[in-house]
């Protein structure tokens, strides 16, 4: 059974539980972070433990670890469970109260992390994904990386049962984003992605990727896009830390472009991918 | 210790909690009641059970009881903590499953439930409470009774910060509901309340207080108000299952008509009260 953190010391993932007074089961009052892991390092940890406190400072809830803390216990669960390539889950919540939506007086942040193996460098969605519009119904906070994620579960089931592998969110027709990526496009060249607001999640991939096309000499436009251009697009892409670059090939069924991955796709995962591989090198 | 009901035993609170892997706890996918009892007894558990169903439905979730046995054990958690007034918590999530946003091929809901005390019939709040006016921040399915909740925690513990008892949301100036209550105003002697759609819950009492205002004689209008229309209103209330009816005597600290609870609020909190007695009578 792999091993977990939970609270402050590591044990087996079939012992760890919270209690049902747990703000994060009872109001989805809590903030997580998904690391990637490469040759068994830890990639942009530090950036995804900067999200996870301005994720906090929104919430007001205290960070229960630092960041050394927290950097010290990620890689120890990476060792601890002898992984390669994958991801290091953490979550943070308000904590354990008596029920109440407001604020506790007094309660410590419940915290916890485990590991997961997935192939990454290799990822067979590589070879290009397939995504289903749905309308975007989160609140209006989703830059805050919040565990109150029912909308998401139910566009990502959406898609599912589309046969689709990402839905692509949308309001009245203008992407937003994906239900757990950031959503791109190309237009002769260039490449397009909706500019950071309340309304997306600011994406540590996404934020990598905007340095990587700067890099390679890809013209970068943040502006929103519509739905309809992303179906007449050239590429259309998606971005996070659990898939890297990934070409969407297919819209609702459609082909985007020639329905094969574009080069711009292929450009910046094959650049992403050095990169991890220079940070994470021994 | 109180008692609680956790996926199918009765148990120590203390002893109850639920695995990380938890879909409750990782996604705030799952819904949940609140029920009220008087003298001993549920008031409006088969509404409340209904509702439920409706919700999970939504969700396309399980329902882990039957009517019928949710009413059992309800009843028992009710004895068993020898509760004479207050409410009844369940919760139900969609189980304990690898992380993964879509739905879990085979997931057993999680269902839990508890027992609190609480003064309703000689509720404190009777005298008149205060509300905050803040922006309504939640997702587009606001009838789906969903743990999924950090808006309403905001929007809670704004109040609160501003030293009132309850949120006033809106939406561009209209009132879409309480942070944990429906709102209604009173103007020329009409009941005022915004109609049923994805944008509100549809509050038990709601439908209970429209109805006793219908036997006292008092025109309603189901119609959208603002936030204007209702500091300058007559009458200003909010109805929930915890709260029963109450009236709402300032908003950000200004009077509604003179500041005092008025003859509207007055008379439905009787008839609701009346109501109460009489479907609890042993």
């Amino acid at each position: 059974m792999p091993t977990c953190w939970l609270n402050g010391t590591f044990c087996d993932e079939s012992t760890a539980s919270v209690s049902i007074f747990d703000r994060g089961l009872l109001f989805g009052d809590g903030v997580y972070e998904v690391a990637t892991v490469v040759r068994g390092r830890l990639l942009d940890a530090d950036l995804h433990l900067a999200r996870l406190e301005r994720s906090l400072a929104a919430i007001r809830c205290d960070n229960p670890l630092t960041i050394a803390q927290w950097l010290e216990t990620m890689q120890a669960l990476v060792n601890a469970n002898a992984l390669d390539e994958g991801l290091v889950y953490l979550q943070v919540t308000r904590g354990v109260a008596e029920r109440d939506f407001a604020f506790p007086t007094s309660a410590t942040p419940t915290h916890f992390a485990f590991a997961r193996p997935k192939r990454l460098l290799q990822d067979p969605a590589a070879a290009g994904v397939s995504v289903h519009v749905v309308p975007d119904e989160r609140w209006a906070r989703c830059d805050i990386k919040s565990t109150a994620m029912l909308a998401q579960v139910l566009a990502k089931q959406s898609a599912r049962s589309a046969g689709a592998f990402e839905a692509m969110m949308h309001e009245d027709g203008v992407v937003t984003e994906g239900g757990s990526s950031n959503l791109w496009i190309v237009q002769g060249g260039t490449l397009i992605t909706r500019p950071l607001s309340h309304d997306i999640l600011a994406g540590i991939t996404r934020d990598v990727v905007l340095e990587l096309a700067a890099g390679a000499g890809i013209p970068v436009l943040e502006r929103t896009f519509t739905v309809h251009e992303a179906r007449t697009a050239d590429e259309c892409l998606m971005t996070s830390a659990s898939s890297f670059v990934l070409p969407v090939v297919t819209i609702d069924g459609a082909p985007v472009g020639d329905g094969a991955p574009g080069t711009v796709a292929r450009t910046l995962r094959e650049a992403y991918i050095e990169r991890a591989l220079r940070l994470t090198a021994p």
